[in-house]
């Protein structure tokens, strides 16, 4: 999967150089990662599949240009940014893996369809190495702050995650519930990412806090987005079988919203068709009333918060790629 | 689940003192986990049916007290043994959380009698949000290689549960790469329990190595003695279902033992009723064949070695306790 951004851009020249550093974590990852026993290194190679954008990285990195307005990688970003992008990107991928852990009811459902290569365990060991690794790979910075902050950030991450599988099948999950969710699971480690990136750049604290605070809403408009593409997305573009929310009784913000502003007879036609997980048929009638133009515009309005904090900070050409992220966070189609 | 050691034995005012120690870990462990979202609160009530011997909190205290020869715990432990305790609680529980989630294979051949009260996905969620508590709790304590410490042992841990995997349904596994295995997968903890509680307590690097080297000789005495217990236990002391590990595909060593010593024919049998995971008529095999004999045997030499490495700490009723414990790891019934 492409980063998430263009280095063919405008912004080509720090473009290139945030590639070459994002090169750099990938081998901090892969190292990190090698085991004396090679059935362990088997193992990871599994972990492959689950390599995607690298945002969380690329905005530890980011966030520091923009920190400082320094547009030079070399003099801004150091090796602990590095250290922290890797950290990032296996707690990341800890939580993909981890998602992909099936229930007992929907190994039953699917039967002999389940894709999956290796087992439910495999899974779940290798999502706890990822996360082990994680935690020990920050420790090697040897400050107990990063470690305190992170262990907080995963705590919370947890949470989201918890708060969800409760709420499973509630279909009068509300929006306030749904954010409080989202805030947790996804964006509390964006915006630690570009925290720590400010941070690490050595930042002012007003500066950290905004960082914080763009990264937390960047964070909360790309699971907005990641939930509406899960229903309103092309498949083949997104890369994912689509409707795995609502497979999963995951109610999110274009359901919510539309059961919430629907006629009682509406409403009951829309929870047949989310019992039965129906996501084409669902599809058509969250566009028509609304929701998705509600979800969209929810989405956008997260954003642009972001780029009104980043509006704060010294300009250069890395506030200009940050910018140009922070649109894509919702433009994207995968 | 009853502690460790009896506080009625003649030891009885330090184990008292042990016990009421105990209860305080365990107050920070609940402290630990309590959320803001009552949704995660209610899914850690779960984490009761896990709760155990407390076996690594209290090596944790023991050797704080062993190391220095004082029975008056007061004066030796601190706040920081009791914040290590719940750490490597939380590490060990989480481990159980996750030894429990159900394989696609398993669900399909348990079918309707898969006995959970809740599904895989709650259970890796709770295994992850114990994690991730373990690493936040242990950074409160601001010492970076303490941290490192204990990442690089929940590293060691997850490989060798990764191992332990990997080797699954492997009839031709050996002695070297089952101790590889437990050696990892439990000893590594144990033994880090005991070190650190020792560290904690200002102890000479001469006799951390040596409560290190003695936890670890006893984890792994302890691992081979589970192993046992799982084939020839009595299922009502026990108090899980027997031969789990034979249904998982892992060889333990009264197998390993077995199917290496056996004739042609007899290997030949056993296989098929390992293949079975027919516990009920391997256990006489095992029994005859002194399998099992060398079993509890290799067992003992690794309690006999953690004795040997007690016998050089100054002595006091915290080494006769611990060598009382010690005992019980292999003359345990449960």
């Amino acid at each position: 999967m492409p980063a998430m951004f263009d280095p063919t851009t405008k912004n080509q020249p720090i473009a290139k150089l945030l590639l070459g550093q994002l090169d750099e974590i990938t081998l901090i990852f892969e190292r990190q990662l090698a085991s004396e026993l090679s059935a362990v290194n088997g193992l990871c190679l599994h972990i492959e599949q689950y390599r995607g954008k690298m945002l969380r990285p690329t905005l530890v990195l980011l966030s520091g240009l923009a920190a400082t307005g320094d547009s030079d990688a070399r003099a801004v970003l150091t090796a602990r940014h590095h250290t922290i992008g890797a950290v990032v990107e296996m707690i990341h991928m800890a939580t993909l893996v981890h998602d992909d852990i099936l229930d007992e009811a929907d190994v039953r459902r699917q039967g002999a369809t389940v894709s999956h290569l290796w087992g439910n365990e495999a899974a779940v060991m290798l999502g706890d190495y990822l996360i082990s690794n994680a935690f020990h790979l920050c420790s090697s910075l040897g400050d107990p702050s990063i470690n305190l902050a992170l262990g907080e950030v995963t705590n919370t991450l947890c949470e989201g995650e918890l708060a969800q599988l409760h709420h499973r099948n509630d279909y009068a999950l509300d929006e306030h519930t749904y954010y409080a969710i989202i805030r947790r699971k996804t964006a509390s480690l964006i915006g630690e990412s570009c925290r720590l990136g400010a941070k690490l750049a050595g930042a002012d604290e007003d500066i950290i806090g905004i960082l914080h605070r763009a990264g937390t809403d960047l964070g909360i408009a790309f699971q907005i987005q990641d939930d509406l593409l899960d229903l309103i997305g092309d498949e083949g573009i997104v890369g994912k079988t689509l409707g795995k929310d609502l497979d999963k009784g995951k109610m999110t913000l274009p359901v919510i919203r539309h059961l919430d502003t629907a006629s009682q007879h509406e409403r009951g036609e829309a929870l047949e068709l989310i019992e039965r997980a129906d996501v084409d048929a669902l599809r058509p009638i969250l566009v028509d009333s609304g929701a998705v133009d509600y979800t969209v515009a929810a989405a956008r309005s997260f954003v642009d918060e972001a780029k009104a904090q980043l509006a704060c900070l010294p300009s250069g050409p890395a506030g200009d790629l940050f910018n140009t992220l922070a649109n894509s966070v919702i433009s994207r189609k995968y």
